[in-house]
């Protein structure tokens, strides 16, 4: 099978255009198939600001009003998956951006929490790869804003992280998938104030080990359980790391590499 | 050579939930394969007042500054673009929002006229019509976003006639195009104030003679200036009409048919 690499890039590094820039040149140079899956919650705040619609968050998600879903179909799907696309085309990599309503891609439904109405926002159902994968079979790059419906007409605000995860899944029929989270820190730290403290090698044995010793940090947490589910059910590999690594991380010369 | 229908659709419907919806079935039950062109003007207005953002028209073009071009990216190829395709996969018309960036589909350069900085607005060069047709021939049918990109990283801001004409003159290689205008009269009137005084069937002799008499208005002349062209380069057909008329239109019953 060949290699597909399914990459999540989010935060600051969409609010920085010389980062982007670099990061975009080094994603370019991949050679094997990939996917870039992006977030920018900043951007969608600063629209917010902007437009004087205060956001709230709970558990690290936004709360998606129908104004709101507007503001982040807007800067997802319009600015940033554009902005993306014109810049890798620049690169000579022929990019697409798409939503997970673009050729029925992702359906997801209103997430249904009690105590808390998230609104507008979306849990994934089904990824459906067949458009994907011609698309990547024509040596075109999927560029995924994390927008799905729900197939009645609605959009839905959905987790990038997730977005990721449930591509990569949905993707290992076809593909030797390994999955890279790319974010601030410069992997998964011993000690959360020490960006020294980065441990390069991560299988379940040590996890186990460094759970009980109560050495993974809290925020960490929720992102290696998911991460080791992923390799359960057949992702090969998982990258966390700072985005401007990025060849260093796919070579094993930063960041953290997840295996099971 | 199977028909092609490239509609275009643009003003006031995608500002009335109601009409779009309705002007969506039409369009989902057609069932040749049809490449939708979207504006979006109004949307993007509203939202640089919100902004406090003024706009400038020149010739109906819109004056196309940085802060500018972000607005038509996120309301165009975002809000409208992804809403309209989430509209027609409820309606189980499987659909893909694109803009020219997207697949590299179409490429503009700034548009340069002496006299008029027209900013991030674009002309179009070329478009590359590979993937679009591979698209068509999955039964996936194209939403267009009226943003283009320049090849070298730079989005830019096109007008929506322009690029559906462009679509159809490059598709008619492949297909038998007809390109469908559809705006807020009835169609091409010889009463501007009169509704009812539309020509159901314009050729280039009758168009002559009108021009000769002064019967053509002065806003439409370029519009049907442009048809003529159209089909001089191979589009069967135009049809110029209401948004709320598409299956009357096409049937021959309402609107403007033109041909040479």
């Amino acid at each position: 099978m060949d290699k597909l690499y399914v990459i999540k890039v989010g935060g600051n590094i969409l609010d920085d255009e010389k980062a982007l820039e670099t990061f975009l040149k080094n994603f370019a140079s991949i050679e094997s198939k990939k996917i870039l899956v992006h977030g920018g919650g900043k951007l969608a705040n600063r629209l917010a600001e902007q437009l004087d619609l205060p956001q709230q968050m709970v558990d690290g998600r936004r709360i998606t009003d129908a104004e709101t879903l507007k503001i982040v179909v807007m800067v997802y799907a319009g600015l940033i998956n554009k902005s993306i696309v014109a810049l890798l085309q620049s690169l000579h990599t022929n990019a697409i951006g798409l939503s997970g309503a673009d050729a029925n891609c992702i359906v997801a439904h209103k997430r249904i929490v009690s105590g808390t109405d998230y609104g507008f926002a979306g849990d994934v159902d089904q990824v459906t790869t067949g458009f994907i994968r011609s698309v990547l079979e024509n040596k075109i790059t999927p560029v995924m804003a994390p927008i799905t419906h729900d197939g009645k007409g609605q959009l839905l605000n959905t987790n990038a992280d997730t977005m990721a995860r449930e591509l990569a899944l949905a993707l290992t029929e076809t593909y030797d998938v390994e999955l890279v989270y790319l974010f601030e820190k410069a992997g998964v730290l011993t000690n959360v104030d020490d960006e020294g403290s980065v441990i390069s090698k991560l299988d379940l044995e040590l996890f186990e080990k460094m759970k009980k010793k109560q050495l993974v940090h809290s925020g960490m947490l929720p992102k290696l359980e998911n991460a080791f589910a992923a390799l359960d059910k057949g992702v090969q590999k998982i990258y966390i790391g700072a985005a401007g690594n990025l060849p260093d991380i796919l070579q094993g010369n930063a960041g953290t590499c997840i295996t099971s």
